[in-house]
């Protein structure tokens, strides 16, 4: 499979892997995989959706994707604790970023988004995303899951299932209440970790709960531990289709001060990156990595995290897709 | 009481509720609460102390104040863990900044906060103050705890409990050695939390200990956890009246870097947040949280920090209040 | 007048003229004016215009009147060339930000403003506001120059005259075309100074061209002289109405990086100074400050030259509305 | 010529052309040009070079070919002085990084630039490229000056004709001796500007002025001003082929503070810009822009003004080689 | 002793103490030791190693002994959970930066290390270094444990048992493989704390492995507790001479983000320096804090914590020599 | 002379040059000069003046004098321009900091550092100090001018001329005031350069005027240029002993964003340098550099700014005091 990630050079007429490259050289697509265009010759999309058009304060995650890319020259191939090459079970390319025909216009974008992955749907392609704001993930969702609500895990500072803001349903904080309203997620197949941060109405929250959501606040996550929160997601989830998205909220803003509402109190990469792969082994179709807005952290730590999240989850669809699909 | 929070805007002719606009909107007051003048309208006043002239290292505590103002757009007003609302339970408003006389001498900077907090004691009106250097604690308990020493709970990497530095007995590292002297806190209704650093002399750590003040060291504290930390502090400090004073300092210099004199090595937020809380119920008369120098963080996340602080403060002075009176 | 400006304070029981009490202490306003709701006791409007929906590259516009309210507290009275003071020619207040009825919609956005500066204008306010993206000097203009065509002295690395982007006509390239379209200004009394950095098409220099507007192109603009330039604005709009636009991008991005749009090779803050400065007499109605996008300033330069800005725009506003009435 | 600049997108199914959509979006190459591997269908390569072995000071050019890459999503295609679309004269592609086979070893380093240059050369294609260090100039003009002389426009704060530095005579401060020695360059057809900032021998500026090159210090030039400096460069290297090597130091620091070894008071951008321009329809055989470091500069406006720079110098090598060759 | 630390003042005519002074006075040496030349009036001497040209990818680390020399004037004496004074015990200076007699040759740079610290070593004098890269512990174990292969503590993200990177065997993810073939430390006797992070080839994980070292993954020491890994450090290097290698890189990216090659998910500081206190009455002989690159850092916190680190291996270096030698 | 400037290393036991050596390496002294504590071994002393308790805005000058000289570090010996080298002329030592007895009290800091710059003045030193605020500058002259007044070349945003703030006399807009009154400085001998910025009273502008200061407002300086206004300095002072002081915040703020009052708007370094180098010749007796606030210019480039222009003084004061004395 290594050809798979090769290039030629026309400087050096070689051949070149540009994952074993010197970090700081090279074409920053995602993970240094190969662009590609051919829908067939791929197994997992790596896709950027740089919208930031319905966040409630600070904007700027419309360059996550962008800042992702930089930061993932960093990533590298075998994983230290389960020794898998997620490189090496599927073949995982950058599709490069999701096209908007009218940027300003948040129906529009929706409509685009959810055209553009259903051709991933269509070709069987598995995509894993990167924000762009949170709202992103509902036209994801109505591409992959129109037909069957799915399993969700869901790391986050807040709940996402509010009504609306000023006047908008498509916000960024309503992208779990509209899937759940479309049938696109099944709330009692939803877990969602790390809520935390007051709130001016409970009306969120409360959704949440009166819909069957588990909602581990974070408080009680510090009380369970990683160990019994994992137990419990994968309890709730089952053998389901599966679908994780990660906001990078959920984490203490010490660890992703780049993100446009920070929460104080949240949690460590550590447990985010045990959390994740205690869901090795779930039946999964997809993940994104979302609200990652590089403006606002001046060291960039922000994607190196967002990077490794992405990461992690490769790892997990690339092996849990090798394992249906061989 | 929502009308207490309204405000009339000449532009739109609406009665408006700041706190309920999108965050990067508005005029910064603290927690986008009303300017109050009249004392009488209020139940507690958040007061900024923008005073830095006593630090021994770096000076930028005066733009303290500024910065949590301007952070704390991002608070919001019903607590995720036990759902108070505290601007429903007391009346909460931002009385501006002291102001001095003399901003060059320590010591008219001390007659200036006493004489102003004193008209807030008369007034019946609970401080809650964003510092200026931690000098400022000791005036303002002079104002409050003059008639009665009060209990202490006290976070913060230094006891400030230290005898003078190049030639004041003023300076940041000692008002909790002259309330002490002046009766203004009990030392055994006295517990300060997080301590740690090296030291050219053990003299403020021992005459702490010496006054019978329980010093939980860091070490101790993480061995002890919270829980028993907490138990610790509420057996200590019982029903009496007791005052809360947050040194920023007390966090580890990731979650604080914009601090006069960082240690190594501290208080995550999560474990302050859960110590705030655990603080629930206490005979509470004010607090404080000092020591954010914002100029020393460039990823604003200290001020960030030290709002979200205040905001639990207020919660339990605001329940706290209204247990007390109604 | 003095009274004018000054408060109560209810912790000193004094009344204190914000304006003159350390940089770094008190509620942060507009220059420290008074918070005005009651128009009838307002000559000079500083209002707050918090919007980048409409931007084509980098967001954070919508917190550029925060910015620039914090940093105006370094702002003092008399200007130091002409020595005018002008809070004494004119009753000078911040009346807060816009308000959006849905910020998620451009054509909200725009009759919001339009509606809440028509009050303004009603009430024989004069504006001088802070963006927000160029967009919203469109519906600004829309308010106050419904009836007749003013005159413009606009300052811009872009002529933002270009039909429209991804599918919008009113994103913030396009405000002085449809300002044109709609009679709002006179191009013939336009001048555009600072136009610079490469296109992927000619159609708004040309447009802005064929109009008959005055470009000052940056390469002319530094052969010619700020003398001469000057001399050409006034020959242009002569006694009209006008009302100068600054777009923050004008400046070269070292004096301005806080920005959506920077353009290598602008003006220098003392040209743009001295050009400000020519305009002194001239028969003013108004004027912003635009694209002040904080988040990319870790110098907070942008925000100081920001306010800068608008007190020498506020000069020039007093003394011109001064001179008419008196 | 468009077609040769879009590609296909296999999310949109559709043509798309880079250089056109939002600038925040899509894969980060040069000037977003295509990335090219054969390089028959290529006039202007642009290269990076991330190497900074060589520096005497503040590491991190190897940064600087990523950092101009994605500052340069900023750039455009029409100049908007002489309106020259350099993308319509040639093809111009991205080729990517020279590769390494022991990037810890100079020499290997300077045999591995030299060689993959050469294959430039003979393919007859015109090398723009973006440094690293100022050492990889020397090994560029092996590739493309070995058999005749080229005339230089050099412009620098440092002459960098030094000897060597620390046993090495292929540090960053002596490419252009070694240039004179190996009769790459002819001295006499060389100018130098910008120079200036205290030595602690005057050995290479000494060598210069020995050899015959013109050496504009940088007080001559703020005194002579662009227009007479550009006329005397002109009239020195004539129609004779000629490369520009532009190091960023040149600049005044506050316009490229991300560079290892800044001297206050240099040129500013729009000077820079000036004299580049002023270079049209010189015999031009290629060009670079060196010593960007971007981990020095938290503005980021360094790699914006080495992506302006890079536009410009494309521009002129465009128009130069289509004149030549149609 | 406290004379040792003392020294003249010119301008004041007194005997100063540096470590006492105001910390934002002096002159920066590590932890304001006097300079030492005369290496016979020396314990301990801290040494720089300012040299970075072994990296992989980010460079910077040349840069590190500066920063945390001027990080240090924060460090005091009196260690508040030992209360050991390091200065007490032993005679403690700076020494100065390892002079190289060529910076760009990487061999020579490993024989300039290893004659000076050969000169400590006859001098018997114990070394605490500052990096510059890893690469440079092993040219200082070359010089301190020729002789007889030493214990070894090692804390970091990396193994750096790796065979060569592009062409080089001693750059900086091999100093332990090639100490190891040299003989100059004991596999058996080495520990590993904090390994993680995806690597392209498994060799260098399994070149530990295999030689027998105990390598405590991430993973591992976080479900562990510090408590049991130093349990099992101890039991690991016994009474055997024993050699401390700190890579800031060990720590999580949040609490040193100024380092070449961050990896998400690793020790807080608390947890480092329970880990180091828990050494104490090891048998060591020398220490080293290495790869602090500052640039990346703009919080400067990096620095602090290697001045913090490097403070507590001093209290340990002292201890153990007094215990042996008195 | 050169052996003045070597030392002995330890390490390496050889004598070395440390302003010759790599500049990330060594101990940082101002311009890497000997650390002197025998004012008789001493020509001219660099002195910092650590403190900024007489700031009225932002502190964070007591910085200054290690930020100067972290960055001084880039400074070399031979000048480019005049060819001179101050260290051959004189010998040039750091002679550390004034120590305070109390740094808490402004009375107590101005009789320290007169004594303690009475002591240079009593050994024929020469002083070129580095602040510290700008109220260092009169005890300074208290120490070196108390017998006749000086004339001074000032350079500043600001006359600090103004009689008192907040109840001092001492802070640091008035040490020319006091220091006219005490007739340490003769004002028809005094020319300020850079005047700027709006003011509350025109009281300190009129003040220098009526004295018979020559007051260049920044417009003026624009206006004339560089070599008319040197030329009317050198034709103020004559052959007069004269001092020289230069405020950073004469600058332009993105030349010198690290001060506590920037005012937009100011000179260039290239006209800063120029201005001093028009000095040459005069007969100068000292010079200061002050309002260097480090944290709040995460570029550094205020103090590489403030070491450059300490270098350009330095060059001055030997070759003036090397005419004088030889």
């Amino acid at each position: 499979m290594t050809d798979y990630y090769e290039r030629d050079s026309g400087l050096s007429h070689q051949r070149v892997n540009p994952m074993e490259e010197p970090r700081f050289t090279g074409i920053q697509t995602f993970m240094r995989c190969p662009l590609v265009t051919d829908l067939d010759l791929l197994d997992i999309a790596l896709v950027g959706v740089p919208y930031d058009g319905a966040v409630t304060n600070r904007s700027g995650a419309r360059h996550g994707p962008q800042a992702i890319r930089q930061a993932s020259a960093m990533m590298r191939s075998i994983h230290h604790v389960h020794r898998i090459n997620p490189y090496e079970l599927s073949r995982v390319g950058d599709v490069g970023d999701v096209q908007f025909s009218s940027m300003y216009d948040h129906a529009a974008v929706v409509a685009d988004i959810t055209a553009q992955y259903s051709r991933l749907a269509q070709a069987g392609v598995m995509p894993l995303s990167a924000g762009g704001d949170h709202s992103v993930t509902y036209p994801i969702l109505k591409a992959f899951a129109a037909d069957n609500p799915v399993a969700l895990v869901h790391i986050d500072a807040h709940t996402d299932t509010w009504d609306e803001f000023s006047g908008s349903k498509f916000m960024h904080g309503t992208p779990f209440r509209r899937a759940c309203e479309d049938g696109l997620i099944d709330p009692r197949r939803t877990i969602q970790i790390g809520i935390r941060g007051a709130q001016n109405t409970a009306e969120g929250w409360d959704y949440s709960l009166e819909q069957g959501m588990r909602v581990v606040f974070m408080e009680e996550f510090s009380q369970l531990g990683v160990a019994k929160v994992v137990a419990e997601a994968r309890s709730i989830v089952g053998n389901h289709p599966t679908y994780i998205s990660f906001d990078v909220d959920g984490l203490d803003p010490v660890f992703a001060p780049g993100t446009g509402t920070p929460e104080v109190g949240g949690l460590s990469t550590l447990e985010a990156l045990s959390l994740l792969r205690g869901c090795r082994g779930l039946n999964l179709i997809g993940g994104d990595v979302v609200e990652v807005a590089p403006s606002y952290d001046p060291s960039g730590n922000t994607a190196l995290v967002g990077a490794t999240l992405m990461y992690e989850i490769l790892c997990l669809l690339s092996e849990s897709r090798h394992q249906r699909i061989g």
